[in-house]
């Protein structure tokens, strides 16, 4: 994160002003490249804490991925998706977070999960 | 989440026994059930927990995208992205977290900020 600093940029957006080329430069300030790193601190900060969340999460679905295949059970299961789909949906929207997004979200998260779980399968198979 | 329940799977990874059509089947105890069921239950507040940093962090990606837009600053920025990329795999070596998936994961999540703010960047042109 480098030190805040006066640039100048183009804005192709702005109608105001009669610069060349039909673009005027904004005078990105200070004030603003310090805000813009302030909310980019915040983001690594929330990264560092879902990657931590993730990797917790991947040791417990590693821990399924083991009893499934001890026991044979399939390693998608159909039926618990579509409940843990329609769960986060809800949870968006009472987070103002797109409920699409969670859906593809989760959908992401699965299909590492699935993949894992295979791969457990198959060891545990050869084993 | 339902009751524990005793179920039997068929187990197509069981070496041992000779039963019909090369398969054996395992016994699925109420323990394994209620040990599946505890793992269900962490793996869903992990994801309330997923979705709810998710949220903010997209309120924060929102502010950037305004500033962004009023300052005419581009939408992606390879620098930081390259950056952060470092940064979570890293960070993903120490949680013991596959650090490709953190990669895949941040270029998911980066590819729906983008997505926002050419939509704010469009939206601030069009106003």
């Amino acid at each position: 994160m480098g030190k805040a600093q006066t640039v100048f940029s183009v804005n192709r957006y702005a109608r105001v002003g009669g610069g060349r080329y039909g673009t005027t430069l904004t005078r990105v300030t200070d004030q603003v490249m310090t805000e813009l790193h302030r909310l980019r601190d915040s983001i690594d900060n929330m990264d560092a804490a879902l990657v931590h969340l993730l990797a917790e999460r991947f040791k417990i679905t590693q821990r399924v991925g083991e009893l499934k295949a001890q026991y044979g059970l399939p390693p998608a299961d159909p039926a618990r998706e579509a409940q843990q789909i329609s769960r986060l949906r809800e949870l968006a929207e009472e987070a103002k977070l797109d409920p699409e997004f969670a859906e593809k979200f989760l959908n992401f998260i699965v299909a590492e999960v699935v993949r894992h779980h295979q791969a457990i399968a198959e060891h545990h198979a050869a084993s």
